[in-house]
């Protein structure tokens, strides 16, 4: 367990990292942690109703450049995250974690009737269902918040990147036809020494304006 | 720093915790950090399109039990966090965000305005301006999943709670008129002795199922 300060002297210095070292890399027993983190995020339901891309290939990534209004973070950063929610829900991914659910706890399908009832009759066939993408979407941003907390507390910088182009994304990540949309982005890495933006003062509303006690 | 175990530990203890200790309250220090990394939270251009009520009272909650499937966690939890989320942008929100900035870091607003442009070109009368409120709840599950972490990496259990009725918390909470409505909430506290679910394997997706390399 961490100190409240270790945890928010973390959270204190990390910061939206314009300028990454392309030559730093993550070690890979640091960059497992962080993909061990993603993994673990928690969803509705448990459904897990993404994909997590890691774009390592140079190629790949230039040709992301220009869809991602230009930030150099996609190609300068150690790795680059595309986070990807299902397009629609089916009967099938309610199956698939009740076979999980069943497989890991060693218990039978059949005694999860009610809550692959209660599933089916929300994120496929009910209100959730209507929106699904984009309660898919929403998990996503639950894996952002947990992955760029979890890069802090380990000392990685990183980079959120709603500015990119979802539709060029997906074509060049191939992702027609899978069931799966674009949604956000995430650089991981280390910041440059000359990123001016690492010094400047963090802008968050005070306290008193953000949270409200009832 | 923490290392990679120490981080991996906090989220593979934390559950979505079914039944809270009604009697364990969550310390003022540490509680003074959760709401910290709260209001830490990074967003899209730093607009913090949000707010997060701390429902405390009694009367309250009981009021919004019936609207929350019933989960107990609403009156048992210590602390219960509901995320709203601006229902539009407006040119205030912008230029309440350039002042805060000038404020922060002792820089004249008009030295923004390529930024405020690009804001109202996006948020605002742009793209995500269609879909404002739909934006601004990506940011509470921003801040969701960093709360979560937070949370777990602090020793302190949670459960995220989208089983909930937004129109009646908003009547309830009075957020009408307000220019938020409610997205999702997290009750915190300290697991029951007896919750059962504290005890069931961890269920997701094996890593190659969710991670591809490119």
């Amino acid at each position: 367990m961490s100190q409240p300060k270790q945890l928010l002297d973390a959270l204190q210095w990390r910061y939206a990292t314009k300028v990454f070292d392309a030559t730093k890399k993550i070690p890979a027993d640091l960059w497992a942690a962080l993909e061990k983190s993603l993994v673990l995020t928690p969803t509705s339901y448990g459904l897990q109703p993404y994909h997590f891309l890691i774009v390592q290939d140079a190629a790949t990534r230039a040709a992301l450049l220009p869809h991602s209004w230009g930030q150099k973070q996609v190609v300068d950063c150690s790795h680059f995250v595309v986070f990807t929610a299902r397009t629609e829900m089916h009967k099938a991914d309610v199956d698939k974690l009740v076979a999980r659910i069943s497989s890991v706890r060693g218990v039978p399908a059949e005694s999860m009737t009610p809550y692959w009832n209660m599933m089916i009759g929300d994120v496929v066939n009910g209100p959730r269902g209507k929106i699904a993408h984009e309660w898919a979407a929403r998990q996503c941003y639950i894996a952002l918040g947990n992955l760029m907390t979890a890069a802090a507390v380990l000392g990685v910088d990183a980079c959120p990147m709603e500015g990119l182009v979802p539709m060029e994304y997906d074509k060049i990540l191939k992702l027609e036809g899978t069931g799966y949309k674009t949604v956000v982005a995430l650089a991981l890495g280390y910041r440059a020494e000359g990123d001016k933006y690492a010094s400047l003062a963090k802008v968050r509303y005070e306290t008193a304006d953000l949270i409200k006690v009832i």
